[in-house]
């Protein structure tokens, strides 16, 4: 919530036409670099790179880090257009699918040892569903020698995950920091760095101007290939340095209290359900309710009050509300929120 | 000039928060679309697509219109760095090229008959070289089965080529559009789809989200297959409206009266010499000058008077100076540094 204010300062401060070659601009990218390693907990054997959208990112994973053939658990729209991403770009993009609500049950997965790359969705947004951290961490364990890739897109910073126990993360701006959108973070190990190296290597071909390599080239001169977002980049340092005033701890105690709320509202309002049934894999940051009325009437009522609510993804637009509860929500609103949809009778 | 009014309007109206899958979004697009159209004359046969920077450009072009080869004119940084993006895809990039501030002579060009795409660098803005468009139709004439491309970058829409001449043209939005950077704008004709589809026909990738089938589909809708930079669309469609409402031909008009003031200048100041000998090869909106001083003293003698003046490109960067002569610059500003130029003695 912050966000407005940071914008018209940088429109006083001339932001949108300084140069991406100037020092003021290098700053500007290391400030925002070094706020997301604070704030993520990442190491020197971690690196940021920043490109136009999440989905962006995954096509960069598909040039540098999988030659032949990566696994996604797939348990909804994203998890699923990833692994299209990967089919599209030419190799054997394999997947363990499982229904809307659910996640992947790794004790039944069975990832080929030619698997170069298993990709796990930590908040499939489309659904609500939350792969518990452990799964991710005792894959990381069964599979020492492949990349594990984690979508964070709106679970960071809310949710923290264990970076170095991962080779390879990424998330928009949109979600949980409350930018604007046209920016995506991708967070790289040095694992990552030989992967795409030994593709090149071998005669590959890993992109262009935001290949690994490239990219990182003017990464250390922070820096980037081609003129970016820079008004975004500014915000991303302004706001992840007011997490940090804030403490993530705080923050996280807040997104959980919210979820809280709001599944508590999901399970009292007579006309929800939440989707995902086993609450230890609810999301916190994208909770979901199935309707028993054409969610786009409740939507309309609340709209009517002020009050924004999403509709289900894609076929379940009418069938579904899903909640986002991000650091720039309120306890304030997402309680009014909740007391909204206990009240309401449809 | 009239940007930083849109964006404290798009503040006010909450436009970095609307859904890229709202009808609002849709409304934003259609008009930057059609505005853009209206403004450089397409026609039905011409299609807008949007990416996040003139870099992007060059990998989607390798990836959708070139299977084995293309031919390059290069004269200069900008123009180089395609082709070079071209041979990191795999593909057989060929060239021509000429030092810097000159133009490739056409007369002496031998292009392979197996050539699928020939480059013209419109406008090179490392050099401010612009390539008459009366080159590029005499390539067109000779070379009908190839796709021609043309890097408008720094030249749209101040310098109008006639798009039914060419085949796919791009330009990035900070330039003489006067936006924040982190959108670019790529034009393709119904050829260059067909060229897309018959790759994708025969077992190549063109890519994921961003290969030219994928972001049509979307296009027709109005949208775009990631998140966008939503903001700067929405920049976009109102500046190219106040663009509609002034006239390119003022706005053409206006270009070239500043481009003549800044070369006089350029002949008068003892210590500049334009770097362009030939005039006709003289870019109109990117003009530059060789310095017989470091043009870093220059440009901090302007700077303390409030005139911001524009190094030389890479390793001419204390030898040249740069002036963006773009339609937000307006004729008193361009006058100003003229007179300061001819005035300064070193």
């Amino acid at each position: 919530f912050t966000v407005e204010g940071h914008l018209k300062q940088a429109l006083k401060d001339n932001i949108p036409s300084i140069s991406h070659r100037s020092k003021a601009f290098e700053s500007i990218y290391s400030t925002a670099v070094s706020n997301l390693k604070s704030l993520l907990g990442l190491g020197d054997d971690h690196h940021v790179l920043f490109t136009s959208s999440a989905t962006e990112i995954w096509e960069r994973i598909g040039q540098n880090l999988i030659s032949h053939e990566s696994y996604h658990l797939v348990n909804g729209a994203f998890s699923s257009r990833f692994q299209q991403t990967i089919a599209q770009l030419g190799k054997n993009a394999m997947s363990t699918e499982v229904n809307e609500g659910a996640v992947v049950d790794i004790e039944k997965l069975l990832i080929p040892e030619t698997t170069e790359l298993i990709s796990f969705t930590q908040n499939e947004t489309s659904t609500g569903a939350s792969q518990p951290l452990e799964d991710i961490y005792k894959i990381r364990e069964a599979f020492k020698d492949q990349l594990i890739a984690v979508d964070m897109v709106s679970a960071a910073p809310a949710v923290t995950i264990d970076y170095n126990k991962i080779d390879t993360a990424y998330f928009s701006v949109q979600k949980c920091f409350g930018l604007p959108a046209g920016l995506g973070v991708w967070i790289i190990n040095n694992k990552c760095i030989e992967k795409a190296e030994s593709i090149l290597n071998q005669g590959g071909s890993i992109g262009s101007y935001h290949s690994i390599p490239v990219m990182l080239e003017k990464a250390v001169k922070n820096q980037t290939p081609e003129t970016p977002n820079v008004l975004n980049l500014y915000l991303l340092a302004k706001v992840t340095g007011d997490m940090l005033n804030k403490g993530l701890d705080q923050i996280i105690r807040e997104t959980n209290y919210k979820s809280a709320v709001l599944y508590q509202a999901f399970e009292q309002a007579s006309y929800l359900t939440p989707l995902v049934e086993n609450p230890v894999h609810r999301s916190k940051t994208t909770p979901v309710a199935v309707s028993s009325v054409d969610s786009s009437k409740i939507i309309a009522d609340f709209e009517k009050i002020g009050l924004i609510l999403g509709a289900g993804y894609g076929k379940n637009k009418s069938k579904h509300i899903r909640i986002a509860n991000f650091p720039t929500h309120s306890k304030e609103h997402i309680e009014m929120i909740a007391d909204r949809l206990v009240e309401a009778k449809y």
